[in-house]
């Protein structure tokens, strides 16, 4: 099973060197890759102009080619060594100029003295470079030429959605983002991670749900992408997790929706108590990603996050720090076993109804040990709990919260109580 | 009153050696003497096979004696020594074995090497004798004759029921069960406790609530009963107590329903806080007794449990260990009171109203000091905070909660009021 | 600002030496002098005898003088020292007694031994002198000459009231009681400060909220002004404040009304959580005040108390040492600051909606940073949030607590919202 975390690995790295951003070239590439293991994923483009909501569509932003030509005849900056050092939507520019005017139009970290930080300017046209701080320190005074052969064009935004039909027509939804350029954990972890969730739904014999899965570029994406399906979304909804920053080894964390209490909430929190314990609980004030635009009034998807180490809190956070080694194979798998559980959890979850009257008799049946002794073993336990909480007013998931058993531990029991007509169901 | 204590232990005394089971002689003795402090104790009998719920009554186990002969002669395993020796309902038999083969058949507990067991086998056919551990590794090689004069006959489950008519035909139940052998907190110290209970009701001059009382074997008892009774105990009863382990001097315990919310699990809270504040919380989770059928789905009985040790946390627990030392006159005469207490609590309890606005002027009543100072009474503390929270919305035990005064501290109070007209009540 | 708690600090001067009790002259002056202050004051006269609920309105005492003449001659408990020496609602006497039949008249406190007490005993005729502990451990056998020269008259009760117009006739309820003759934070730092509100809020151009405010005698006067207006007052008084203890440099307090979430209860806890969150917390079990009458089942009216030392909380508490060095200039402005902020909260509060859908796009209104970094600054994040909860379900206060924000330091960003457009309001 950890071959599937090389996989994603192997994935990440495919994807790592192509720069992206909320539109263009680079987008359009990732994405195919992307749909290379999801053939039903389908490519919209939605033109420049087009409004969404308070927002419009901008311009394409392609580039080329990118540095700056030091007094003494270096390059720097070069953005074919690393597509973070131009600011995301830097208009072209070829000139030269004092150091003194260059430095007004360079980005770096004090702190963090040998990173290139992650930069944008998506509304406001601007240009500028990122560099480490080591390399700025150097600068000398003189005539530089900075050169970005870039261009702003109305083109259109892109984004891949993918419709895995199921018993019902009430959705799960899974969003992640694709529009940041050569950074890993956030983000390429959460479009790969999600690519490999899709693949194991469409491999399903069966679900009962229906999965809405989007990939988009971060907040102008999900806004466009609501702005054509909020209403019927709102309609077929019930769970979804907006899935990012899900591949490195360190903590998990959870972030809640805003209203805190959805199924997608509920879910997060049993598959992350049961299997890491240790995880990290935010509140929604730490929100910073697609949840933003999903849990918004008037749209109020029950959409939460599951993470590893959250956007913001991690040092390498949008920086050429965050990196493949930060993001590994363990970590991706850990990252894809907790969503895959949350999504199982998701499915098992149903209201359950004892059919006898007072405890059945399990023993004629079997179920039960034939001699009475001091102690009962946790099996019996289990089955004894779960008949008395099947009152029609607990989901399965509900029981399994009231009597300590993760989910996943009582299916077993659940099918057999249900083969001997014992319990019966109903949907959520 | 301590005088009481001793004779619950003396009625202990005189129920202790015989032999009980779910069916048979033994409980229709034991059930008899009971009957002689309760003229009115109804006894009734459900034939072999009757159907209840899930469950069909068992056939009727009686027994006359039973031993083992070892290799040099000497009888062990005598039931009339202790009825405990013998598996509960084992069937006939008398043969001569090896000591394989009767170990097969042999039940001790190897950390408790002087304890002999309690095991029973009500729904497979099996024998079997319980020891002592100390004895059994005294076992040696060679032929052992064993001997049980058991009989399984078409016959009946009985069981007592006792109706105490109040002024409403709401009802309060309380169950306790009479199918266990000789032990004595678990289980002698419920009938017994219960049976002084229902002696102090019936002379009573009043009381609000009918009083449905029950003593079954356990389980199977509690089963049909309610098959033949839960329609009408679903709209009368609205609260009660399964009555068990009730006479040790150990910790007091409670146990809720499956609800955790209804009055009996107020009235016990209440109860115990106030006057036993170091009384252990148990979980439905840990639930072992009858409230397991009143508290299932679709039955749904206002039923908790107020116990000393509970069952299944001490150790003699289900040993001939539990004895007539462990439970004391003290221990049962506890039990006692706070259940008394408990019942008189759901008596008293109903819906407070003021009758006038704003504060009355409690000094024209005399019941206020004519002189301001810094400083005011407890009793007119709790005066005043009775009348604020008289509003319609809160019982008297609500309230008795919110001011933190045990209700029967307030009893007189509430009467004082009522007296001057200043408060008025309704049923709740 | 601080010159207000000197203006406050001079009129508790000048209110300090009058002698005050539920009724008569004292009170009279004590009220004209506030209504110096407050133009629209209108002065109620109630007759003794007037039914108010359970009550009638007693006779108007007056005194003009009292003292004790010891056998040496020499003059102690001189009601023109301090008028704390007579007992409230002294009955007239002119007699010589033994010093045995004096003691039985004397009050005085071991613990404090230089403390006079204050004592009234308005609703049983006696008479009595109130003296240090020193000094009565002083008097020696001898013939003691008594005099107190008082009435008590068919007269009546006196209060004052202020309706202060507002855009709704919703109204914010303020009481303060004017009843205790010479002492300062329990009484004089609730009138003065009232006062001063009341001053506050007349000058303000515009008031969301009708304010009815009423200086009273305490217990008798909330009874008798409630017995008037209570029906009209339950329709509209949507909170307000019962201001009492206001005025030394000691904790602040809070005591809710008995429902405990009522708008004042809300806005208090708010108030105090971010201004002063040291602030103490009592219950409605620990209520002494007019709130006994307002929240009194049946009346319910929204009202708790922001104090600074609570009542009888206090070793200085209905003694002369409640004086005017223990009440402050900035314990008075303190205690105005806390009544101003609550008040603002109440007008301020207000349900919240988000106009458009999504997160709208802040940077082409020049509310957001245009160049995306690792950060957002703080008001950024406040903005954003306020945005995210104007979901029509909650209202300002309620935005507030949950993004941990004082209401006072979101006002500009609601301002500043609505002149965009991007949210609109509705009243609570």
């Amino acid at each position: 099973m950890h071959d599937l975390g090389k996989e994603m690995h192997n994935l990440c790295h495919e994807l790592f060197p192509i720069n992206r951003s909320i539109t263009g070239e680079g987008f359009r590439k990732s994405l195919a890759i992307l749909g290379g293991h999801l053939p039903n994923l389908k490519t919209v483009e939605v033109p420049t102009g087009t409004k969404c909501f308070d927002w419009e569509v901008p311009r394409e932003w392609n580039i080329k080619d990118a540095y700056i030509v030091c007094p003494n005849g270096r390059k720097i900056c070069e953005f074919k060594q690393s597509n973070l050092h131009v600011i995301g939507y830097s208009v072209p520019i070829n000139k030269v100029i004092s150091l003194d005017e260059l430095q007004g139009n360079l980005y770096s970290l004090a702190e963090q003295p040998n990173a290139i930080p992650y930069i944008t300017s998506y509304y406001k046209e601007r240009w500028g470079f990122c560099i480490t701080q080591n390399e700025r320190d150097k600068l000398e005074v003189g005539e530089y030429r900075v050169f970005i052969d870039s261009e702003l064009i109305n083109g259109s935004l892109t984004y891949g959605e993918l419709i895995i039909p199921g018993e019902t027509d009430k959705e799960i939804f899974l969003s992640s983002y694709l529009c940041h350029p050569s950074m890993a954990n956030n983000e390429l972890s959460g479009p790969v991670v999600m690519t490999f969730i899709a693949k194991w739904l469409a491999g399903l014999k069966s679900r009962k749900y229906t999965y809405r899965i989007v990939i988009l570029p971060e907040t102008i994406g999900s806004i466009t992408y609501l702005s054509r399906n909020y209403k019927k979304m709102k309609e077929r909804v019930v769970g979804g997790f907006n899935v990012t920053c899900i591949g490195d080894d360190r903590a998990y964390s959870y972030l809640p929706s805003r209203k805190g209490d959805t199924l997608s909430d509920k879910v997060a929190l049993h598959v992350l108590q049961y299997s890491q314990p240790d995880y990290i609980t935010y509140g929604f004030l730490d929100r910073g990603s697609d949840e933003r635009q999903y849990c918004s009034p008037g749209i109020d998807l029950p959409i939460c996050s599951i993470m590893r180490t959250k956007y913001g809190c991690y040092p390498e956070y949008h920086t050429s720090l965050d990196d493949l080694d930060l993001v590994t194979p363990t970590g991706l798998f850990g990252g894809f076993e907790v969503l895959m559980k949350s999504i199982e959890c998701m499915e098992y979850d149903e209201v359950l109804f004892s059919v006898v009257l007072c405890e059945p008799q399990l023993g004629k049946r079997g179920l039960y040990p034939t001699l009475s002794t001091k102690t009962s073993t946790s099996n019996v336990r289990n089955m004894m709990n779960l008949l008395v909480y099947s009152d029609g007013s607990h989901t399965s998931l509900e029981i399994a919260n009231i009597i300590g058993v993760p989910l996943w531990e009582l299916k077993e029991t659940i099918e057999t109580l249900k083969k001997e007509n014992l319990i019966t169901s109903k949907a959520c």
